[in-house]
């Protein structure tokens, strides 16, 4: 099984469908923010689709009202899951998870957010857990933070971005108990995107085969 | 000056284009949400900007690099102001309104919301007012939560979702400190939108008169 989720950060719908057909085979997942879909519109998701199984980052930060919307929206363009802000409250994680899976961030990969990530992860995790999240997003770059996340909540997936650009390793994520890596310009940047892709999950399996 | 800002949470572009002509002369802007850019494309942002200016209600929460993208496009498209979330941290805020008028969300609508916003929304003031935003949003649900955040911040506008369909009420907003009332359902579901709306407007102009 691959853990690697390719971030697929571009803007242009060509070039995004010609990274995710030719990574396909290294790829657990594409992950889709707005930068995207505003860019190209939501059929996007549809066409990735067919390639791999698309999860909208739309980190939604809604009403509950607002929220089921936009979930429903990314279901019926074919997402397979969506992530979603815990601030907000259980109902409106709920709003999304009831209508696809849902992934909650836990904190983020930016120094600025932890402010109020770390205050408040705890209870984030809480509601996720509680709103049935299927998984958490943590980060690479924060990879002590990993683990605190794991011990909250040993049942629940982790997602890791924050690889490679940001700063943080595979490696650290995998041993910190991250279940999947989340790797975006470091991979679609660079000359030879298949062979970085190959090192990702050959650096996976050797800190999974080593622990 | 019109006080009213219509929340167009419709998911049709011909619906909301034509609300929006008939509502033109109410109204001091257009609030869109994801739910209709999903639906319909990007483009309604520039289409409804032609009929009066655009606030994009994006609740933009990612990291300064996505929140400076999604800032970017909504500019690009013609929005005059972009809603973002302050939790991710000054330099997210920063990435937006270093790109177009930014309102910071210093408190929401929901009862869940409560949780967080409620311990935080100082900080999340203060952060806004540092990275320049223009404008923040604290909701008519919770009129008595305007008042302290207008307290916080009294030379930043306000504006006040929630009035309506959620249950607040325009002249509790405007008692309370709120410059613009952020109204959606209770004008575009009535069967008499442009009466629902002057009304609105005729409440907020004798609660002003009678301040």
């Amino acid at each position: 099984m691959k853990r690697l989720i390719l971030a697929l950060d571009l803007e242009e719908r060509g070039a995004a469908l010609d990274i995710a057909e030719l990574l396909k085979e290294e790829i657990a997942a594409i992950k889709v923010n707005y930068p995207l879909v505003l860019s190209t519109g939501m059929e996007i998701v549809k066409e990735l689709s067919k390639i791999r199984p698309v999860i909208c980052d739309f980190k939604v930060a809604d009403i509950p009202y607002t929220n089921g919307k936009i979930a429903r929206i990314a279901y019926e363009n074919g997402a397979k899951a969506i992530i979603c802000h815990g601030f907000m409250g259980k109902e409106s994680i709920e709003a999304c998870s009831s209508v696809l899976a849902t992934i909650v961030v836990a904190e983020m990969s930016n120094e600025g957010s932890g402010d109020f990530f770390e205050k408040y992860s705890q209870r984030i995790v809480e509601l996720a857990i509680d709103a049935k999240a299927i998984a958490l997003i943590a980060p690479a770059t924060k990879a002590e933070r990993i683990a605190y996340i794991k011990s909250m909540a040993p049942e629940v997936k982790i997602l890791s971005p924050g690889v490679g650009a940001q700063g943080g390793r595979a490696s650290d994520a995998i041993k910190n108990g991250a279940d999947f890596v989340i790797v975006g310009r470091a991979i679609y940047n660079s000359n030879d995107p298949v062979t970085i892709a190959k090192k990702i999950n050959g650096e996976i399996e050797s800190t999974l085969t080593s622990a």
